[in-house]
């Protein structure tokens, strides 16, 4: 079996990328671990840039997400139980969209589907070989069926957890990480959301985000140790610190209930590894980088990543050389960079953090104050919030 | 012997606070402990914010400084062995002064003496009374003769070290402070400046600062350890390690060199006290609150405290009452905070720390590289350093 490129993983990186190549004549095979069904009802992240927005609209992919997207303008800052909002559109002229990462996924994979090329799910011992060589190998188990697909590339894209970054030998990447000393318990419920913005809250008793997937659809989370456990937090007691972390200062929680329909823990890391690349193998996603999801820069990030990858690949298949290969991980990383800062900084300065001191704890509140008082920190928000311009190498 | 305002201390604050109030027609009388000469040579911060320019300016005090004074339009931000300019007037519309603050003091001191009211030095044995009553008091000793004077306020502008912040009983002042782990190593050399304007280097070996006195004198700085002995620090050494740290990616160094005519090391802190008022005595400037010096803010935040704390003691002498001297404080917290929040971020960026992981190492790069890279982010900068605009409650 052999083909131009060879994808690992079937998230919004893999898809993506293997739907933009479709356009550009250049063929791939997507390897999935996962089940069709699986991936297309894992909840993630819930928030596109205007850019994601945009490359998904210009390769047709546009239609349901703009029926049942909802795009917002701004959104809400609340400490000392007075709200501050950020007006995105009116600073920056952009907007994001509401639109979950799983409803993305499924869009790509009927467009994959409709396209009639490979998307293979549950596909098992995926293994990388010959990285070094202009053909490297992908061997799987696929059907009962052992098979081995050469490529002239492979693009891993198969998350923090997945197999290609495991696969380059040891010393060759180097790791930049961050655990932070929290993390967030997530829910999901049948409720109106609590607002038609996003509001991200900094309480004493920690952070807490109201956000939504529909408008019948709330998904909120609150800061809680790493180790939370779920078990712990009956719906009541949920309620009750969403309501106390969000209140005004008359007591007033804009927050609706209704029925919790998930809940579960969400790590807070920063994770990148440089370079993004090895022989033929090309990092993009969560396989190279993690953020902390406070910016929502995951998904957006990995899309960046594919359009980076994807102009380097049209490039190489149209002869123009390794050239555009060769810069993919530096251009890719430059933005990952920013996002890292911008997704650590929003991190910094809306959790509680137990060890901080006053003056740490004051010099929070004071650049809360600054971004909502002065125009042009409130752009810096703005700008990295909606993203970055692109810059493609 | 009696006076509406007692002032403890000549510094820039004591002084600019009796030539504001002489102009009011407020009388006062200021103690100093230290000699004329010794407040009038004292090396200190050299940076005046415009609005510091304008205050000075508008009360007669502008003529040797606008004469002497050397106005800057930008600073440079050198990393990775490349310079980047903010430029601060195309930014903001307001500039910087270089202009030494023992040159402030002389002008306030000339001033005073030509108003022929009372500046009284070397007084010793300063102790404050009846604090909680609308008659403080203040005891000492000059040329031998032990005083009262009555007062209706007393300002504490007496300094971190100074006598009037202790005054105040245990429990009363809530601290925040921070150490940091460095210090300044700072010279004075009889030699041109590196550049017609600021150079702050972020370097591998660490922190520099290329700034000037005057276009003959120039005034460096290195970051070095806080217990750093300034006898290991030949002048050789010392410009070894300026030009290391200021130096381009060719190894060229902007830095001249000339006969070093001091050294000292600084202290890095930040610290405020809250309230900055107990019953009738009023602190002002370092004596309620310390900046570490990188964003050049201590000497014009105790400026800006003065014109608050000024206007407020004219409002009272004209019967309108306390309202303007309670709310003092908070008033000009707000902007302690501001610049405490900005100095801890100018230093944080710019600085080694020794303890920190490689992920912290890059999120800082990152940062100057977005702080260069982003209008927004680079206006951040300017109008925190050219000075936010005085709120005077």
């Amino acid at each position: 079996m052999r083909t131009q490129v060879g994808i690992v993983g079937a998230g919004p990186a893999g898809l993506l990328l293997a739907h933009l190549l479709h356009r550009a004549g250049i063929e791939s095979v997507i390897l999935e671990a996962k089940s069709r069904q699986h991936v297309e009802e894992r909840i993630r992240a819930g928030l596109l840039e205007q850019g994601t927005v945009d490359i998904l609209t210009e390769t047709g992919l546009g239609d349901r997400l703009h029926r049942e997207g909802l795009p917002h303008e701004g959104i809400e800052l609340r400490f000392d139980g007075q709200g501050h909002r950020i007006d995105l559109h009116g600073l920056t002229g952009r907007r994001v969209m509401i639109y979950g990462q799983q409803e993305v996924v499924k869009d790509l994979i009927a467009a994959r589907l409709a396209q009639g090329r490979p998307l293979l799910f549950e596909v098992e011992e995926v293994a990388l070989h010959d990285l070094d060589s202009d053909c490297p190998r992908i061997t799987f188990r696929h059907g009962g069926a052992e098979t081995m697909l050469h490529c002239d590339v492979i693009a891993g894209c198969d998350g923090f957890h997945g197999i290609c970054r495991e696969a380059i030998p040891a010393g060759v990447l180097k790791i930049y990480e961050r655990a932070y000393p929290f993390a967030w318990l997530g829910i999901l419920a049948a409720a109106p959301p609590a607002s038609h913005e996003l509001i991200y809250a900094r309480h004493e008793r920690g952070f807490a985000l109201a956000t939504m997937r529909s408008n019948t659809l709330a998904r909120h989370y609150i800061q809680c140790r790493p180790e939370e456990d779920v078990a712990a937090w009956s719906d009541d007691r949920i309620w009750a610190e969403l309501h106390a972390r969000m209140a005004d200062r008359d007591g007033h929680s804009p927050i609706k209930e209704g029925p919790i329909l998930q809940k579960g823990v969400t790590a807070m890391r920063s994770f990148v590894v440089e370079p993004m690349r090895h022989g033929r193998l090309f990092l993009a996603g969560d396989a190279a980088h993690i953020v902390p999801p406070t910016g929502a820069k995951g998904m957006n990030l990995a899309v960046a990543d594919i359009i980076v990858l994807a102009r380097a690949l049209e490039a190489f298949y149209r002869g123009r050389g390794m050239a555009l290969l060769d810069a993919y991980s530096a251009t890719a990383l430059r933005r990952v960079w920013k996002a890292q800062r911008f997704s650590w900084w929003m991190t910094s300065l809306l959790h509680r953090f137990d060890g901080a001191d006053p003056f740490e704890h004051k010099v929070q509140l004071a650049e809360l104050d600054y971004v909502c008082s002065s125009a042009a920190a409130s752009l810096t928000l703005a700008e990295n919030y909606v993203g970055l311009p692109l810059e493609t190498g």
